[in-house]
């Protein structure tokens, strides 16, 4: 019965896709080409088979794949045929085609006032900024194996659908009972809104937090995605300085005395950029604070696994009776910048509403991603990565301090900080760091002049050097173009 | 040289997790627990694994594991150690532990005024809703793969450091080539920002074009889940009526003529929830209203891969000189709703400013998954999986409206839509929807009253019904249960 291509049909196979998808698709070909019409009918798959030169089997497959997409059609004991309805369609234009639209929208917008769009990371760079993870040393295999588990349905359970704006539940669950045991907070799973990364975090409590003309607090130096952030939602800045304990809060409580204060943004744990610890006696004076002036404190414990002491403070979270702080927290620090996995617990209503504004904004998180994390944890894997990771950071720490203090010259200080991701190097005023860091960024050296964390002045001539994401030999290298800069820059 | 533990280490490894892993968190414990104090030598690898009656490599893998932990330290010849830093530190509470923090915060914020936080599907129940796909369809295996090689840096690429807020390259290059080849677009990867969904698209869209008070117009009945993002922002939505040929364009122009108007959103494809296309007069007609009174036409081309007609219009975008169309698409509904993959397109200053808000809101998408689409894109996985759901969809449309017409009692009628995920089934008068949709729910099958999809009344006394997500055995058992609860109705 057949068949104009029979005698052309000569296919050559390539390695590394299945045989019969091939099949199908050279058999689709001659269909959309108009070699094989509606109607026709096809070889039985054993002659097909033998014509092909593959095995039956094979030509089976090729055929239900075919009946799959709608390309043929089995007409009970008459055998396949070329389907009637073919499953592609030919779009038709209303209007002549449009070349290129312009540059220019012909309508009416604000502009989100951020100037730049951050880029992707320079391949080959060394980057010292801000204190991202080595995503090098993250639990890859396991995590691959743990998504694949859940996406193909073995984990322990499947969820393709749609899931809680909060964000998966056994992930919420496994976060609760890592808060409550390591971090003296006291959390239900329900009290945890999932969030994708720290800045997702920030933005959905800026968003329910902050009216247009509000006053937020921030600490100075700080942390500019955050004021990007609150500025987006219409807040006005309120820069607080930092000292050597941290926030000053005397200086906040002058400033709500003078104006009503909607919300602080603090880094107690490791303070962005400078890395200092807010002392004790500082902690409980801001907490009895907030509560007098009904001020929300949005704790950000960005990296709350990274601290070489033996005892470092628990969070401001532990000790909120009057149900004043936000606690903001990530796994992204933890794995790697591209796994977005963040949370925020806090007073019961307030998570409640950040899941019903989440579920405006992008419906819910990556169902997939947050229960492959959560077998992870059950599995202590996430545990054992973070003391991998705290000792090779430890050892990161020490390494990067000690080549800085080689540098010949004594044009910059440290202090060893009790833990985090970064060190804060002041300069001597003399050394523009403007200038050393633009001719640093030309030998792919990655360092943010520290100005830029300053909202007001005056700015401490600094750099913060993220130690995490370099290794030994790496360190090494950056150090020793910043040496040569800084050389170069002395003739 | 040893030490306390040796006559009482008498470990049970359990299966499923390597032994060294076992051996390691063994010795931690030791450690942890005091009976292995700092200083104190180990045996070495030859002695432990004979010790425990493991292999010499396992022993060795533990102490490397313990090594990298920071349990142990190795002092070059003299051997292996327990550490005198150990990497577990025990914080410090620096005020008394709150119980539980309230359900109310001890500060002033704003409710999103959206009621509902939307929950997790229900296990087992038959949800006709909206016209979701059937995430048992999706290429998970194939999906899966792609992931791994993504992460395990096998794929053409390995991105886990921070991305452009734009989205993943090479899926934008994908869906751009697609765009321009099978949707008449004119796109280029730089003009398209990838989000999550189509909520984050919608919801980045409304956040650049809205400021409190505009007016959005929006079709009559529509789609909630837009309004409430729109509202959110701060818009009035005017509604604007659809017939049989789609939104009706003359009231939309008497609306521009009695004051201004900012966007318009539509779903012009297969109208949501109507199903209706919009006739290629009306397209025009519509892009020449829009040019003239500078409004932005938010077009939401969510379901695009499904119509069964042979001769589709293509998208508002394909013909849009004046730059006034910002297209939205999605695969989400191709391949899972938890596979959040949407994105955006429109006049280039408009995209470039979508990625700048975007990194404020969550900095960069899932580029793993990003990129594990793109490859399944470019293997033709994609476009596979498309044609074979395409098939199944249709013979699942066919399989409800058949079963559909056989109800008895006369009490439904529809038009068999030319594409899309669901019917839109309209009763006669005398049929309370609110109370059938009720009783189905307690039968678990759910069904949303057609009533929720109308901002401004007359409310056609309508259901959607969603047949992709359905197998036709689960079809005929919802609309069974529909059929049963309309004849109790009638008693």
């Amino acid at each position: 019965m057949l068949r104009a291509w029979d005698t052309n049909f000569q296919p050559a196979f390539t390695t590394g896709r299945p045989v019969y998808v091939q099949i199908s698709e050279l058999l689709a070909n001659e269909i959309r080409r108009g070699r094989l019409l509606p109607g026709t009918a096809l070889p039985g798959t054993r002659e097909l088979a033998k014509q092909l030169g593959v095995n039956r089997k094979t030509a089976v497959l090729a055929y239900d794949e075919l009946l799959a997409q709608g390309w043929l059609e089995s007409q009970h004991t008459r055998g396949t045929f070329v389907s009637s309805r073919l499953p592609e369609s030919t779009p038709t234009a209303f209007a002549p085609a449009t070349d290129r639209p312009g540059e220019t929208p012909g309508f009416k917008w604000q502009d989100p006032f951020e100037p730049e769009l951050p880029g992707a990371a320079v391949p080959g760079a060394l980057i010292f900024n801000d204190g991202t993870p080595d995503a090098r040393l993250a639990p890859i295999a396991t995590l691959a194996s743990a998504y694949r588990r859940v996406l193909q349905g073995r984990g322990r359970r499947n969820q393709l659908g749609y899931d809680s704006p909060l964000g998966s539940l056994p992930l919420r669950e496994a976060l609760s009972r890592m808060l409550n045991q390591d971090r003296g907070l006291s959390t239900t799973p329900d009290g945890i809104c999932l969030t994708r990364g720290t800045q997702m975090a920030l933005y959905l409590t800026a968003h329910l937090l902050i009216k247009p003309g509000d006053v937020v607090a921030v600490e100075n130096p700080g942390y500019p995605p955050a004021w990007q952030t609150f500025r987006l939602l219409g807040a006005e800045l309120a820069p607080v300085p930092v000292d050597a304990e941290g926030l000053c809060v005397d200086d906040l409580e002058q400033l709500c005395r003078s104006r009503p204060v909607r919300a602080l943004y603090l880094t107690p744990h490791h303070q962005f950029p400078t890395t200092v610890t807010l002392k004790a006696a500082r902690r409980v004076q801001l907490l009895a604070l907030a509560a007098r002036y009904g001020l929300a404190i949005i704790e950000d414990d960005y990296d709350h696994e990274f601290h070489y002491d033996y005892q470092p403070l628990l969070p401001l979270a532990s000790a909120d009776p009057h149900g004043v702080v936000i606690y903001i927290s990530s796994l992204s620090k933890l794995i790697a910048p591209a796994l977005r996995v963040g949370y925020v617990t806090g007073p019961a209503a307030f998570v409640e509403a950040l899941g019903r504004l989440r579920a405006l904004i992008d419906r819910q998180g990556d169902t997939v991603l947050e229960q492959a994390v959560a077998e992870l944890i059950e599995e202590g894997e996430i545990k054992r990565h973070a003391r991998r990771a705290h000792a090779e950071y430890h050892t990161r720490r020490d390494t990067l301090a000690q080549i800085l203090r080689q540098l010949p010259g004594n044009q910059l200080d440290f202090v060893l900080p009790a833990g985090g991701m970064a060190l804060w190097v002041k300069f001597q005023d003399g050394v523009d760091l403007e200038r050393v860091a633009e001719e640093l960024a030309q030998r792919k050296v990655i360092i943010t002049p520290g100005s830029r964390y300053y909202l007001a002045p005056p700015a401490t001539n600094a750099l913060r050097m993220g130690y995490a994401a370099l290794t030994p030999q790496e360190l090494t290298q950056g150090v020793e173009q910043l040496g040569a800069v800084l050389r170069h820059y002395r003739r």
